[in-house]
Parts: C-alpha cells; sequence; structure tokens
C-alpha cells in the first residue's frame, strides 16, 4: 500500500481501496450549465478540443465541482482521422460527420507526418493540466480503439449497422488491415505522447466492439488493441490502460485475459456477479452504472449503486458509468452518487 | 427418432438433425424481387400484413425459391399495439410510428377487447399458410417481447437509446409493470390464437433485450416472456418456443435455464464455443450468421457457415442468422447459404 498515491493508480496497480475511485465518462459535458458557457466561446468543437484555455478549463470543472479522482482529457476520438488529414466536422446535435473513405486508394491522402503537428494542442492542454489538478486527483488520457475509429471514418459519421465498413471487412481483409494498421500507428504515437505531456493513465474507447461476431472482434478489436497497449508499453512500462470494448459480452474474458491492460471497463450491460467470478481476478473492473439511472436518480440510483459497490467493491475496482453521461442528468444526481460512493463500506 | 416428423420441430425436440434446419429472419422480404412486387400491391405495410392473400403469398415465397425447413408469419411485432387501440403506421424508408404512450392515465385507452377481431386475418393468414405449405416445412407463428414492444409504444419509434421507457422504467416501476403486464395478457392471448390457427412453433422476439443491466433484463425481458411461454404452455404443452433475446450477452444462460422454451435464439455476436458449453446442454440453439456476411458472400460467408456449423451442428441446433436478413443482400448468396447448410456433415 502507498498511501500517498493517487488513489486511481492504486486501483490499477490491483489495490482494493475503501471506498474505490469514482470518475465519470464524458464527466465534462453539456450535463454542466458552466460547461454550456465555455461551449459557447468556441466556434465549433474541434476547436474548444484545440484551444489549450478552453479545453483546461471544462476538464477541470468536474473535478471542481464533484471532486473526482480523475480528470480526463477534454478531447475527442476523432482528433487522430483529423490529424492524419481527414475532413472531420461537428453538426449541432447532429453528431459527428467525416468525408468518407469509401476505397482503399483514398488511404493514401492520410498519413501521420503531421500527426504531432496538428495534436500539439492537446499535448499542451495535458501539460497545462498536470500542473493545475490537484495533487490527489489522476489525469487521464485517451484515444479510440482503431476500429471504432474506422468505423466514423468508414461510414462517414455514427452509423446504425456498419454495414459499409463490415462489408468491406468481410469482402477485403487485407484492405481493411492496411486502414486498421494506420490507426495502430497513429494512435500508439498519439497516447505515448500524451503520456510525455502529463497522462497517467489511458483509456482506449471501442464503443462499438459490440457489432462483430467472435473472430471479427478478435481481428478488429482485440488485436490491434492490445498492439496498442504492447507499444505503449515498449515506450512507458508503467503507464496504466484501461479499456472499454463496449458490448464484448462474454468475450469481455478475452479481453480481460488477452490485451495486457491494467484495467477493463463495463458497459452497462455486464453482469455484475459474472464480472466478479470472470474478470476481476485478473483486471481492476470500471463501471458501469446505468447513465439513464443518473437521470433517474430516486430509489433506482441508489439501490444501483449499492449493488454495484457491494458487488464488485471487494476487489480492485473504479466507480464509473457503463456508457457516457447524457446532457439531460441533473447535476445534483451527480452530487448525490459520489456522496453514496464515497460513504460506502463493504458490509455496511 | 421420428424421421418423418419436420426436422425443424425434431431439433426443438431436442434432437441433433444432420444437416440442421434451416431459415431466416426475415426471410420473406425486399430483398427478393417477387417479394417488392407483392409489396407494391399493398397500400401501406399494415395493410400487407392484414391481407391474408399477400401475406400468404409473401411468406410463400422464400419456401418456393430456396426450399427452407420453416416458414415464418408474415407479419410484425406491432400489431399487438395496434390491436390494443394505440395508432401505429409505416413510413416508407423510416421505420415504425406510433402515436406515444407517455402517461399512465393513457393506457386507459388501449384495450383487450377488441384484439382477436382485429388479429383476425392473421389467424386467417395462418390457417391458408398451414393447408398450402409443403408437408416438411414447419410453420412459425411470432410476437414481440413485451419489453421491445412497450419501447416502441412508448418511444414512439426506434430509439437510439431508449431514454423515456428506461426512465419511466426506472422512475416508476409500478407504472411500467402495468404497461407489460397489459403487453403479457395480450401477446398470451394472441399467442395461442396463432397456435389454434395452425402455428406449430412460435418465436418471442426481444429484440431491444441488449439496453437493459442485469436487474432491469430479469423485470422487464426474462420475466414477462417466461410468464407468456407459461401461459402459452398451459393451453399447449407441446408448442415449442424460441426466444430471442438479442443482446442478453452473458445473461443468454439466465434464458436458456430459466424461462423454460426450448429454443433459443443466438444474435450475431455470441461467442459459438461458450455457446456451445454453456447453453446447448440446456436448449435447443438458433443462429446466427452475421446477415452482413450474407451481403458480402465469398470467403467470408463459406467461412462463417462452416465455423458455426462445426461448432453448434453436432448438437441440436437450428441454422439462422443472428439478426433480420438486410434488403440489400444478393438473393444467390442465400442461395449458396442454403447449399451450404445442406452439403453439412460433421467431421468433414
Amino acid at each position: 500500500m502507498s498511501p500517498n498515491e493517487k488513489t486511481l493508480l492504486r486501483a490499477l496497480k490491483g489495490e482494493t481501496a475503501i471506498p474505490p475511485p469514482i470518475w465519470l465518462m464524458r464527466q465534462a459535458g453539456r450535463y454542466l450549465p458552466e460547461y454550456r458557457a465555455i461551449r459557447a466561446k468556441a466556434r465549433n468543437f474541434l476547436d474548444l478540443c484545440f484551444t489549450p484555455e478552453l479545453a483546461v478549463e471544462v476538464t477541470l470543472q468536474p473535478i471542481r465541482r464533484y471532486g473526482f479522482d480523475a480528470a480526463i482529457l477534454f478531447s475527442d476520438i476523432l482528433v487522430v482521422p483529423h490529424a492524419l488529414g481527414q475532413r472531420v466536422w461537428f453538426e449541432e446535435g447532429a453528431g459527428p460527420r467525416l468525408e468518407p473513405l469509401r476505397r482503399i486508394q483514398e488511404l493514401a491522402r492520410l498519413t501521420m507526418s503531421g500527426l504531432h503537428e496538428t495534436l500539439a494542442p492537446v499535448y499542451e492542454t495535458l501539460r497545462r493540466l498536470h500542473m493545475e489538478l490537484p495533487e490527489q486527483t489522476a489525469l487521464i488520457g485517451f484515444a479510440g480503439g482503431p476500429w471504432t475509429v474506422a468505423s466514423y471514418m468508414i461510414e462517414g459519421g455514427t452509423s446504425k449497422d456498419f454495414a459499409v465498413a463490415k462489408t468491406w471487412a468481410y469482402r477485403a481483409p487485407d484492405e481493411f488491415a492496411r486502414i486498421i494498421d494506420l490507426l495502430v500507428e497513429s494512435t500508439s504515437e498519439y497516447l505515448i505522447a500524451q503520456v510525455e505531456a502529463g497522462a497517467e493513465v489511458l483509456q482506449l474507447f471501442d464503443s462499438w466492439a459490440g457489432v462483430w461476431p467472435e473472430p471479427g472482434l478478435r481481428r478488429w478489436c482485440l488485436e490491434p488493441v492490445a498492439e496498442i497497449v504492447r507499444r505503449v508499453k515498449v515506450a512507458h512500462p508503467d503507464v496504466p490502460v484501461i479499456l472499454f470494448p463496449r458490448g464484448a459480452g462474454p468475450l469481455y474474458e478475452a479481453f480481460a485475459g488477452e490485451a495486457g491492460a491494467e484495467g477493463l471497463g463495463l458497459d452497462t450491460t455486464v453482469p455484475l456477479v459474472w464480472a466478479r467470478e470472470r474478470l476481476q481476478g485478473a483486471v481492476t473492473l470500471q463501471g458501469n452504472l446505468d447513465p439513464l439511472l443518473l437521470v433517474a436518480g430516486g430509489a433506482a440510483l441508489d439501490q444501483a449503486v449499492a449493488r454495484i459497490l457491494d458487488t464488485l467493491g471487494a476487489g480492485p475496482f473504479i466507480f464509473n458509468l457503463g456508457h457516457g453521461i447524457t446532457p439531460e442528468t441533473p447535476p445534483e444526481h451527480v452530487e448525490r452518487l459520489v456522496s453514496l460512493v464515497r460513504a460506502w463500506r463493504p458490509g455496511a
């Protein structure tokens, strides 16, 4: 035990912290009035990500308000295709849009040569956060999993069934592997640079992992993510990594056992007892409150929080949501959540 | 062994048929030119469902073309809220729309009094199919799971995150239970009448089961579906039931062990070895080819079909997709699939 170490880092070393550390995916976001005020100052969402003053401020807002155990860099997973040269923009209320990559010949237009230059403001944001965060607050950097990022690059935005991207992978796996390889390479570089700018923990969001049968999940999600973890650890052996292969179902077991990461983020659907028995012996678990319970509040919220803590809190664990916080969340429900987690003791 | 019995019924009694029976979810649909020709004759989609001449014809089309081992009634899960008195319509290309149920007081407008009268054309379709189907072809009736149907009734259509319906269930579970109870009651009556009109097998589609944490999945999906199975079997003890709790993940085990159904439809993401080891001892499995593999065709299709058959074909099994067939599917890929399944032998 290292009592002076940040709780999140202790949990990711396999220690059981009582109460467990807590942070929330998308904790800096539209549910906070102070976020909306800053957002109004930026021309568009990408500008907000690439303006260190503003990105630092919105990253710090939920830390000031709730005292979370970790701050997560305010950014977006699509800054990587943007930095590779693909056109990316955000339409208010419509989600991300990209000029879609539809032929393998178009891949030649994308290049890593400007990667770090384009992403320099992100690194600057991390350097400032590293200086400004309270000493007990860990700083999390992140990126998207190659499959999830590739799906946006190919579909041109969010998708219902990922038909274009998946059909491409099925018809021409060698072509598809070239896209994934470019993302493995660029994402590894990006994450290594994030650590060098001050990130103490890295999270990989593979939000659309849950659309593949097992062979595709292994080839296009698990293996690329494991390769990124391997490369990051060659450069920085001690930086812990949390994977979030949303929707992986029973194959969460493969991510726990085969990916080389310290932490595993559970989506809302993962059964808790199953996770304790099959996953928690291998990795630190993180999750998995339904964000809609934070919207609903009341008895349902209290019961669900207690159930998660009572089932997973006796092992290495980080309290979080099972998906990003939604804009409709009343900030006082987050306050209630934090107080419940902080007051929790085993067997109480 | 009963060599003269239909292969699908034998499989649902736990027999291992070599090769296994095959049918495809949404096998009567827009990918077939002969379907599009009939669809053009009906004023709208609900009219197609409620006109026995046309519904019989589109149900039979894929049987004639491919010789599937089962025909599934051509209808829609939303005929139940329609028959309860809710306004339901289908907009071309936009999916189903309903006048949304948003306050519990509005539930009083819905009534079972006209249920069988409104659904009489569906029963007539089944009676005609019962007469017209080849003797080896089983006739499947179906309905939606109460949660999935309730989600459409409340959201007013398809939804991205089911925020309105789930938040309602979290905030006022007693109110939500009244909606689910009405659907358990009406769906049970509907399915019993389907059996009496000639359906030999019933499938319950709980397509949106995968959005709940475990407690919600048990309370709003598994328990209502198990109650429907119980009621159907009071009336018709011998009619086999197949459940399709899409996205249930590790909780597929609970559906295999606790729901009282003979068959379990696997979605595309369920790992095959896991399913064989954890589920196939308790129920007949059905599934789970990715519909996009049927779009892609080629080596990827051949390999995936072989993998499914080699892993699950040595136990009680029904070949199917893991989700409905898509309109972009080339009919010749379905032909290829059927020939691969029919040619399969264990260990070959």
